[in-house]
């Protein structure tokens, strides 16, 4: 019952879809409990996290059958090699969101701080570039690829902000050190899915044109 | 003219001990430029960077062709994932060195700190993992593969101590907060290259074991 590869292929992008859908979630979530405080939230996230691991690994042994089924060449062969390191970024997101959980188990348990930073808008574009370089793979949109690449410098410099600001905050309170260093790793965990978000649109980009795009995204920063 | 398969295979092992090796010589290099406090060393290994890239997507372009010429099948098919996946590693592995090379730039321009801390400990555990991970690689020896797993949880200790110390640290000399920061970055820096290290066995025990081990190692741990 060998179905054919182009029905495999659309199956393929459901799937990861589906995995890329978990994800974004689980970000979205953490932000929220950093927010908020929402402990029970950090442990939803914590313990969702397996769900993710399991999906990354059913799609990828997905993606060897087809190879070794069917054999494809040319844009098909591109489209299920980044089908598999997309699906591995997806899965660090994934772990990534668990990081950011971790810290706001910490975080909850001091009293609130204020700092001048912006975190929930470093959030908001790292939100929005994880959903554009997954628009960019649905739609084959090289375009919105490279914008996805232009974002990641700004969250470089929000990140750099932050740093700046924990810096200042310390030394007006050092008694309150962990509180900051773990607002500090939460910037830095964000800070990593836009680079995953990054890998993504360069995968996209190099699935559509044909040539691997990767580190030449620097050059536009 | 075509060449065998197991000739490009062959091939393609010796290219992946290739960037290893600039990978490994980077971090080792890294290593030596926090402890000696040297710009120059530092510098040395940021513009160097630039080579491990090329040579990445030189490799992936090359497992590519394999994969489109030749269609391998079974151990074949998941070595050249594998191969795909372990080149995206060592890449990473390259840019945590220039991280660590970075801290190194901002370090040196403060004052020595003596913390009581096994910073060398530390990179040699980590060095030693990268090590056998390609060891483990090169003989398909999945016994040393499994015990790169388990070492990743003390350098995951080590990690967590680290950051203890800098918190003391920084509460007695809160106006140091900048260097003490970037040395605790660079302890994160090492723990991530300790967790490629980890990929890269999981990547070697699939390869010969035909099983995805991902998360599996996990539970050991």
């Amino acid at each position: 019952m060998k179905r054919h590869l182009q029905v495999e292929l659309e199956n393929m992008k459901k799937r990861i879809l589906l995995i890329a859908g978990m994800a974004e979630e689980s970000v979205q979530k953490a932000v929220k409990a950093l927010r908020s405080r929402d402990v029970n939230l950090a442990e939803e996230i914590i313990a969702g996290d397996q769900a993710i691991n399991e999906m990354e690994v059913e799609i990828e042994e997905e993606c060897l059958k087809i190879l070794a089924l069917h054999q494809p060449v040319a844009v098909d062969l591109r489209f299920i090699v980044a089908v598999i390191k997309i699906n591995n970024d997806l899965e660090r997101v994934g772990d990534m969101a668990v990081n950011i959980a971790e810290r706001v188990l910490v975080v909850a348990k001091a009293r609130p701080v204020s700092l001048p930073f912006d975190f929930d808008g470093m959030a908001l574009k790292v939100e929005n570039m994880l959903k554009m370089s997954l628009d960019s793979l649905v739609n084959s949109d090289v375009d919105m690829a490279y914008k996805v690449g232009l974002m990641d410098d700004e969250v470089d410099t929000m990140n750099q902000r932050c740093y700046d600001m924990v810096k200042q905050a310390v030394k007006k309170e050092p008694e309150r050190i962990k509180c900051f260093i773990n607002l500090l790793l939460a910037c830095r965990h964000l800070e990593r899915i836009a680079d995953h978000a990054t890998n993504i649109a360069e995968e996209v980009i190099y699935m559509v044109e044909g040539e691997i795009h990767r580190h030449k995204l620097e050059v536009f920063e």
